[in-house]
C-alpha cells in the first residue's frame, strides 16, 4: 500500500477516472450496512464531503471490520467506481483496509446533534465535525482573502508588537506580562512592586491594538496592514467577546476619510466574494444547517453599495423613529454611542443596507482621530452590518502635531509614553487613515455562527484557557 | 491638485508616458541643486527607488523651497519626462509643490551611514531608510510566499492560542499573564499566590509553540499551518534571540519523516525563489550594501538538493575532521546537541550544501517525537543552512498512545495538562509530522542582515520593549 500515493478527498470527488486504483486516508464518520456489504463514510478534513467506501464483508477480516467505528482512522485502497447511491458521483470499492488508529468508545463526537455548548468543552475534538470543519476552512479562506487583497493593492504586512509597555488607546483593560516570581515579588522602598528586575525592566502588557505602531509603518512604507492577535482583559461573558482575538488594521499614508471608506467597502466585499467563490460546499452546508439566510445575506452585502451618512444624520433618523413610536431599550441622544439595537435598526429596518456612519462626537472616540472644523466631531467611521452591527471602526488620523498634543493633554494621556508616536507628526507629517476589523466578527458574519467562541479554534474567555 | 490621482513611485518608475501630468507624494530623501534648479529625491516606501523631482527655483516660493529638507513630506504635481541623468529612466519636472509636513532639524535619520545599533534606538524612524525599507518589504513578501505556498498545497491556516495554561514542550522559560493587582495579590492559606480570581482562574502564560494544538488541527483538517507570535522569556542578549518572534508550524496527517523532509525542502525553496522573483530591487540593494554574497547564497540554496544524513553520520564526519586536525570550541560526542560551529562546518566546509540531519538521540529532543526501533533515537529532523545553522526543526510524531504515555512518564511531564493532546492518540490516531520555522531566522537568511533585532519592526529583548 505504501507505493500508491494517497489522494485527498477534495481531489477525489472531482475525479472521474473510474476503474483506477486509489488510496484514501481519513476518519470514519459513519458506518452502516448489511450482513454482506458495509458502507463507510470517510472524511479527511480536506472538504466537508465524505467519500463512501464499499466493503464486501466476506473479503475482510471480521475482527478488523469490528474496529471500523465512528472516529477510527483508516487507510483504504480500492477501485474508484461510479456511485450507485444518491448524493455522490463516485465511491470506492475497497480492496484493502488498514486501521491506522482505532477509536475508543468514549469518543466525544460520537453522537449526532450535540449542542455547540457541549462541543465547546471538547474543542480539541469538535474540529472533526462537519460544522466546525466548515467554519475553520472558511476561517482559513478569509485569512487568505485578506492577505491577497492587501498584497494585490500594494500594502505591506507589518508585524506590530504583541508585548507593549504603552497602553495604545486606552481601549480597555490589559493583561500584564511578567517573568517575576509572584510568590516573591521585590518591592520598592515605597512598598510598591519593583519592576527594575522584571524582564523588560518595567511594567509590560499585551497589546490592545497595533494601530499606533501601524502608523509608524504607514508613514514610512506608504500602506501597511497588521493581522495579529489582540487582547482585552474585560470580564465580559457574552457571545460577542473574546479575551484573545485576531485583528486586521490597515493604515495608509495620504488617504483621507473618503479614501478610507472606499477601501473598507472594497476590501470587505472582496473578502465576502472570496468566500462565495471559494467556500461553496462549506457555505451551503452552513446555510442548510446553521442559518438559512446566510447565503442571501452574503450576496446582499456584495451586491449593494454601502450607504454613507453622518452620525448626526443617523441620530435624526433614530429620533424620528422614536417620535413615530419605535421603542428602544437605550435612549438616543446626540453625544452618546449608538448601541447595537440602534445600529441594527438603521441597517436592517430603516435603510436595509450596510451603512458607513461618519463624523462622530469627539468625546466618544479616540484621541488620535482628526478633528473636524466644527470643534465637536472627528473624522471617524464605523461600518455597520446586518446581524453584526459594527464590523469595522476607523478614522482619518489627526496629522497636526499641535492639535494632537492639545487633545492628549485634554484627556490627560501620559505624554511620556507617546514621544515616538508624536515624532510622526514632527518629521514629515502627512494625512493618513486606517481602520480595524475584528477577524472573528468577520467570521461570524460569513459563517452565520452565533457565538464568537465557535469561530476561533480555542477561545480564551474569563475563567477559560483550555487546550 | 486634489482631482489628480496620486501615482505610487513603484508604478511611476515603470511608466513611459512622457509628457503626462502626474502627482506623487512621499518623503524627501535628499535635496541638492544650484541657484537655478533643485533636484529632490522623493521616496514613498512603495519601492527602494526614489523619483527625482526637478524644480526650477524661480518658479517656486523661496520660503516653501526652504522647507524641503530631508524627511519632509511633499505632494508634487509635474510632468513626467525622460531623465537626463544616469540611474533612472524618468523624472518629474515639477509644476506645483505642496509641503504636507515639514521636518524638524532633529530628524534622527538625517545623516547617512548611521550604524544599525543607532538606528535600533530609533526603530520608529529607521523604517524610513533604504535598508529597513528593503528589509520590511522583503519580510512582507516572505509572509506572502508562506501563505501562498500552504494555500496552494491544501493546508489550512490555523490559529493556535497565544495565551495558554499548559507548557507545550518545556521549550524554555515562559512569560506569565495575569490581571491581578501585583501590589495586592491574594494568597491561599498556605501563603502562595491564589489564582482563583485571576482572569483565567489559574496560572496562564504566553505560548512557546503552537505545535500541540496544531496536531489537533492536522488530525481533523488533514494539513494545517500556524503563523503567529511565540514567546521565550530567556535572558539571552544575542544577535540570534528575541523574546517575541513569529513562527510557522505546518503539521500534516499521514506524513512520515520522509514526506516531512520533502515538504520542508520544497517549502523553503519556494519562499527563497519568491524573494528572488519578487524582491529584485531590494535584494540587489542589500547585496550591494549589506552582504555581497547574499544573492549567490540564495541562488545556491534554490539550485541544490538538500543532503540528507543521520545525526550519527554527522557525528562521524565531525569526529573524522577532528582526528584530521580540525579544531572546534565545543567537543563532539554522540548524544549531545551539535553547536552552531559544528552545523556550519558540515554545511559550509564539508558538504557545501544545505543538510537535513535526522534520527537524533531521544534525550536531546522533545517527548512527542516518534521513537525509532533502536530505542535510542527519534525521528527528528533539523534543516541546516549556511550562515544560519538550524533554520527548521521538526519530526514525525509518536502516534502510539502507549509509547507516548511511557515517554511522558519517563520525563515526569505533568500528565494532567496533557489529556487533550493524548486524546488524539486515543481517538483514531494516525502517523503525522510537522516542523517549525522561525520567521526571523528566514528573514535573516534572505536579507543578509546579521542581527535578528533588525529584521522585526519593534524587537522585544531583555530590558527593551520600546515603541
Amino acid at each position: 500500500m505504501q507505493s500508491l500515493k494517497r489522494t485527498k478527498i477534495v481531489d477525489l470527488i472531482h475525479c472521474t477516472e473510474f476503474g483506477s486504483t486509489v488510496n484514501v486516508k481519513g476518519w470514519v464518520r459513519t458506518r452502516r450496512g448489511s450482513k454482506n456489504v458495509n458502507f463507510i463514510a470517510l472524511n479527511d478534513g480536506s472538504t466537508i464531503k465524505n467519500v463512501q467506501i464499499v466493503a464486501d464483508v466476506e473479503q475482510f477480516d471480521a475482527e478488523m471490520l469490528k474496529q471500523i467505528t465512528t472516529g477510527a482512522c483508516l487507510s483504504v485502497v480500492g477501485t474508484l467506481v461510479e456511485s450507485q447511491g444518491a448524493g455522490q458521483a463516485s465511491e470506492i470499492q475497497a480492496t484493502a483496509i488498514e486501521v491506522l488508529g482505532t477509536c475508543d468508545a468514549d469518543f466525544p463526537m460520537q453522537k449526532k446533534g450535540q449542542t455547540f455548548e457541549y462541543m465547546r468543552t471538547h474543542a480539541h475534538m469538535r474540529l472533526r465535525t462537519n460544522t466546525f470543519g466548515a467554519v475553520f476552512r472558511i476561517r482559513h479562506n478569509m485569512a487568505m482573502a485578506i492577505h491577497r487583497y492587501f498584497h494585490e493593492h500594494g500594502f505591506f504586512y507589518f508585524h506590530t508588537p504583541i508585548i507593549t509597555a504603552s497602553d495604545a488607546e486606552g481601549a480597555g483593560q490589559m493583561f500584564q506580562v511578567t517573568t517575576q516570581d509572584l510568590n516573591n515579588l521585590p518591592k520598592t522602598e515605597e512598598g510598591q512592586v519593583d519592576y527594575a528586575n522584571d524582564f523588560f525592566g518595567k511594567q509590560a502588557s499585551l497589546t490592545v491594538s497595533g494601530q499606533l505602531e501601524g502608523e509608524l509603518g504607514a508613514t514610512a512604507l506608504g500602506a501597511i496592514y497588521t493581522f495579529g492577535p489582540t487582547f482585552r482583559a474585560e470580564n465580559s461573558n457574552t457571545p460577542r467577546h473574546l479575551a484573545e482575538f485576531w485583528m486586521i488594521e490597515p493604515e495608509v499614508a495620504f488617504n483621507d476619510i473618503t479614501d478610507n471608506m472606499d477601501l473598507a467597502e472594497d476590501f470587505i466585499k472582496y473578502c465576502i466574494r472570496w468566500a462565495l467563490e471559494n467556500c461553496k460546499d462549506d457555505l451551503e452546508f452552513l446555510n442548510n444547517m446553521v442559518d438559512k439566510t446566510l447565503l442571501e445575506r452574503l450576496h446582499f452585502v456584495v451586491n449593494n453599495n454601502f450607504l454613507r451618512l453622518t452620525y448626526t444624520e443617523g441620530i435624526e433618523v433614530l429620533q424620528k423613529a422614536i417620535a413615530e413610536g419605535r421603542k428602544f431599550e437605550f435612549p438616543v441622544t446626540w453625544g452618546t454611542d449608538l448601541s447595537s439595537e440602534h445600529e441594527r435598526f438603521l441597517v436592517e429596518e430603516h435603510f436595509k443596507c450596510p451603512i458607513i456612519l461618519t463624523d462622530y462626537p469627539k468625546e466618544i472616540k479616540a484621541f488620535y482621530m482628526k478633528q473636524n472644523e466644527d470643534g465637536k466631531t472627528v473624522r471617524a467611521m464605523d461600518v455597520l452590518f446586518p446581524q453584526i452591527g459594527e464590523i469595522i471602526g476607523g478614522s482619518e488620523r489627526e496629522e497636526s502635531y499641535d492639535k494632537l498634543v492639545a487633545r492628549i493633554e485634554e484627556l490627560h494621556i501620559p505624554m511620556k509614553d507617546m514621544w515616538w508616536y508624536l515624532d510622526t507628526r514632527k518629521f514629515g507629517t502627512c494625512p493618513h487613515s486606517g481602520f480595524g476589523l475584528g477577524f472573528e466578527r468577520l467570521i461570524l458574519f460569513v459563517t452565520g455562527m452565533q457565538n464568537i467562541r465557535d469561530v476561533i479554534p480555542f477561545p480564551r474567555t474569563p475563567r477559560s484557557a483550555e487546550f
